[in-house]
This record gives structure tokens, C-alpha cells and sequence, in this order.
């Protein structure tokens, strides 16, 4: 038995045995206690924690380890760190900005396929507009007209069209009123902006369908007509998708490169 | 003119206006740049980067910024970083699990509601399932055969029924070929599984109902039949959210809470 032969060996060092193991950085730890207590709540939105050399006298960690850990949580967006006279860090609750921003890494970083990302979109954008159809308040509606507005100038260039088109499904999203799937929808319709920034892609053909299927979706949206409004998104982003991937087989653009 | 009335008052200083301006961090710099290359490919995934001190003569950047960096990086999923004597800093391409964690902040920090959660999947599973029945290899239907074994006994505990359930519905979305639905599936299936850890939400009908609906569409993705997958997922994930809904009115447990 090792813990016998361990004691009889009295003081001889070489008979304990210890494995290799984990030692978390004080970093971490740190990071971790507050990202609890903003998640939780407990620490309001907005709120300032204490400056970094009154965390450094509380902790007793030091000033690298405290600078460290809340970098960490500022790229995990939960809290903002202003610099200058009236700077520190200030407690943010996290939002679809973060789920954005990871999103476009795994895209970039994989070099996700365009047709997987309108493959995506056509996934969950439908179901986007059922719900829209159901929810929708007065200012979604608002949001949804000042983007139909803003695509339908046929002159405007390919950047001013993609941003008023990201703005429109965006605000179908919103008008979905659920948080997740509104950041799903953000970050995807982001991507696929920059990946279709390329007027191969968006012919006026293209554009003239889109400005038309928008507006007969947001009147769906509007008449609270959630079969409408998920047939005939389902319609839109499914053309969308065969009349880019078309193009996309042709010339070989990489999404890579451009996102 | 502000322009003359500047010159013709030569060295006095006042004239010259700067207005407050954001300096970028020099940790922030370096991640940039590093970000970068790592999601060009330029440096393979397993790569180490230089070492600490290294770093610090290529750069000419203190010690604390250069671990600043690299801890950004970290938390974004794209270097590791081992400690002992074979560590330092390895390239990682982004992978879903930073996705993941995104969202799993997100639900927590906004609380986002168990409907909410459910009716995402109600938007992107049925198209897993369709896509999965187009794509799947040998591979993924061994993956929902495990997990239709390990979910089928009627005697384990909750949290193993709830963790083979978590394995199909991942296996279905890794199944679909699609590693932007999979990330989205796997943060959800995670979330959903911490929110009904609850003999309550999950009883002994509920498990029957589970195992005959997973069985039944692992033979439609099975048989190649996109059709059939749809509708069966859709049904199953409608009725597992009309069921623990019904429960979660009843009881009001909270998702934040057990997330």
C-alpha cells in the first residue's frame, strides 16, 4: 500500500507525488467575480467600479493583474473602459454587439462559405417575419418604413442600397422582439453585407426585386399577417440566395477576402 | 477667417484648437495586427507565437502590454495560452465555442426569457434537420445513434436524459454542414438544457415523447428524406416548447437563475 510505505518513510520527500495541475491566473479569478456580479445584476448598468488602485488596496492583486481582468471583461463587452480625466471602467450588460463580433470572427477565421450564411439567413429569417407579423409596435414599423425609403433611390451607390437593406432586416428582426434572434440577425446580415459588397452581386435586377419584396413583406408585417409575412420572406431571401450564389459560382468571389 | 487670425498671431499657442481625441491602447494594437494574421491564415493554427520576451524586442512593447494582448486574444478564442515548461501562446482558428459563450452571456446578462430561447430553436432546427438529411454522412448518423442509445433509458438520472438530448440536437445541427447553424444550435441546446435542469419541466412523459420523436427523425435523416425531417422537427421541438411552457407559467422558474 503507497500510504503506508508514504508513512513509514517518515520525512523523505521523494516518496509524495504530486500530478501537474491547473493553477487559475489571478486574472481570471478576478474576471470571473465580476462578471457574476454584473450578470447577476447586482452591479447596475452603467455603474463605475471602483478606480484601479482602490481595486488593487480591496484585492490586494496588482495593478497588472487588475488592468488584466478587466480587459478581459471589456472584450467580452460587459464593461467600457473610458479613458482621461473622467474615465474607469463602467459596467455594461451584454448585448448583440458581442454576439456580433463573435460571430464575424467564426465566419472570417473559418472561412465560412457565403452559401452557408444565406443558407442561415434563410433558416431563421422567416421565422423572423412570423414573428414581426405578430409583435410588431409602431416604431417597428417606422424603422421598417425609413429603410424602404432609403433603398428605393435607384441612383444611391451599391454601399448606401446595402446599408438601407441591412438596416431593413434588422429592423424585421427587432420588430421580432426576441433578443437572441435579433442578435443571429445582425451579425449575419452584417456578413453578408461585406461579402456581397460587389456590384456583380447586386445588379439593378437584383435591387429592383429586392426594393419590391421588402415592401410587400412590411405590409404583411404591418397587417399582422404572420402566414404572409413568413411565405413570402421565405420567397425573398431564397431568390436572394439563388440569384447571388449564381453569380458567387461564376466568378469565384471569396468571402474571406472581403469580410 | 479663423485660418488668418491663427497666422497673422504667429507662436501664440491658443489659437491652435485640438479637440479631445480617443489614442488607441497599445494592447489593442498588438491584438489587431495579431487578429489579423491569425484569421488570414498567415500563421497556422497550432503555430506558437514568439515568447513573452521576444515579443517585447520585435515589438518594443512592455512586457504587461504584449500579456494584455494575448490575453485579448484568449478571450476571443484565438491563441491558447499554456503555462509550464512547454507553454506560451498557440494559434487557435476561431471555433464555435466563442460563439457559445457569447450567447450564453447574452441570455444571461439580458435574461432572456425560456420562450424566447425555445421559439429561436423553433426557427433554426427544423432547417437543421432538413439540411441534415441532404448532407449526412456515415459519421454524423453514428453520432445520433450514441445519442438515441444513451437517451433511451427510462432509469438515468435527469441530467443524463438532458445531456443525450443536448447530443442529438448537436449532432442534427453538425449533421447539417452548416458550422454557423451548428454554433448557433450548440449555444442553444446548452442554454435550453441549464434552464429545464428541473424534474418539473422534464417528466416521465416528456422523456417518452423525446425518445420516440429523436427516433423517428434520425430514421428521416436517415432515409435521406428532407421533407420528412422538417416536419418531424417541427412538430417535436413545437410540442417540447407547448409542454415545458405550460409548466413554466405554473411554476415561473426563473432561466436566469439556473443558467
Amino acid at each position: 500500500m503507497p500510504e503506508a510505505t508514504a508513512r513509514s518513510s517518515g520525512s523523505r520527500q521523494s516518496a509524495i507525488q504530486l500530478a501537474p495541475m491547473e493553477v487559475p491566473k489571478a486574472s481570471d479569478v478576478l474576471a470571473r467575480e465580476l462578471r457574476e456580479r454584473i450578470l447577476s445584476g447586482e452591479f447596475a448598468e452603467g455603474a463605475a467600479l471602483p478606480p484601479e488602485r482602490e481595486l488593487v488596496v480591496q484585492t490586494q492583486m496588482s495593478r497588472a493583474t487588475i488592468r488584466e481582468a478587466l480587459r478581459i471583461l471589456e472584450v467580452q463587452g460587459l464593461v467600457r473602459i473610458k479613458t482621461g480625466r473622467a474615465g474607469g471602467a463602467f459596467v455594461q450588460r451584454p448585448n448583440k454587439d458581442a454576439v456580433a463580433s463573435s460571430v464575424s470572427l467564426l465566419i472570417r477565421g473559418r472561412q465560412i462559405r457565403l452559401s452557408a450564411l444565406l443558407e442561415t439567413r434563410e433558416a431563421i429569417e422567416p421565422y423572423c417575419a412570423q414573428l414581426a407579423a405578430l409583435h410588431r409596435t409602431a416604431e417597428d414599423l417606422d424603422a421598417l418604413d425609413a429603410a424602404n425609403d432609403a433603398i428605393a433611390d435607384d441612383g444611391s451607390p451599391l454601399a448606401a442600397f446595402l446599408q438601407a437593406n441591412v438596416d431593413w432586416h434588422v429592423a424585421v428582426a427587432t420588430a421580432s422582439h426576441n433578443e437572441l434572434l435579433t442578435g443571429f440577425m445582425t451579425a449575419l446580415s452584417q456578413a453578408i453585407y461585406t461579402a456581397t459588397e460587389n456590384e456583380r452581386f447586386v445588379d439593378q435586377e437584383v435591387r429592383r426585386l429586392t426594393v419590391r419584396a421588402h415592401r410587400s413583406i412590411t405590409k404583411a408585417i404591418r397587417a399582422q399577417d404572420p402566414d404572409a409575412a413568413v411565405r413570402r420572406m421565405n420567397r425573398h431571401v431564397h431568390s436572394y440566395a439563388a440569384a447571388v450564389l449564381k453569380v458567387d459560382k461564376r466568378t469565384e468571389i471569396s468571402v474571406a477576402g472581403g469580410a
